[in-house]
């Protein structure tokens, strides 16, 4: 799976997703540092499984984390440094945003290994 | 909302989701034009809410459909059209991909209506 850098590795389900979509302005100051470090705090959090992120040129972007439980989830939403980042992204970096709660119930995978 | 066009605009949960992330190949002739005809023909059917989608420009990108129920789903996988498309996809467009289902339980949004 080391060719798959993009694509979480997470046992089967169920388990929970945390689908972040949500569009970044032109100008986001401080924007990427702060991404970089979330992804890095969240993977420490118990009950993290796994992210996938993906962002268009245009500045629209899904970013869906995964995790073990509700409870994990509550818990990443009240860690301190994760508060001032969702603070930081309401009022500086996203013109808007949605956030989805989600049990996966269900999952398949499809690799083309002949071609690689 | 009408600002917003690359959201989806849902009912109150709870409805579904379908998260497919896949890695395309960075050669894929008639991707763009399937993608497109995909995103219609979904539109047209029983039980489809909405669709999100973002890609990098490597080639790694996520796209969320959401769907009234299951029902919705199993027969959009079905359906004559996508099935083509989906032997396409993993014939000749996507080197990888991963498919989840899964039952949206919250949903929360953020619009910074005073910058627009």
């Amino acid at each position: 799976m080391a060719d798959r850098p993009n694509f979480a590795t997470l046992p089967d389900p169920p388990y929970y997703a945390v689908i972040f979509s949500s569009e970044l302005d032109s100008s986001n100051p401080g924007y990427d540092e702060m991404a970089e470090r979330m992804v890095e705090l969240a993977s420490e959090q118990d009950g993290y499984l796994g992210i996938e992120s993906a962002r268009c040129s245009t500045g629209f972007g899904i970013t869906v984390s995964y995790w073990r439980d509700e409870a994990s989830i509550r818990r990443w939403k009240q860690n301190t440094e994760h508060r001032l980042a969702q603070e930081y992204g309401r009022t500086r970096w996203y013109s808007s945003y949605e956030l989805r709660i989600a049990k996966v119930e269900r999952a398949y995978n499809h690799i083309n290994s002949e071609r690689r």
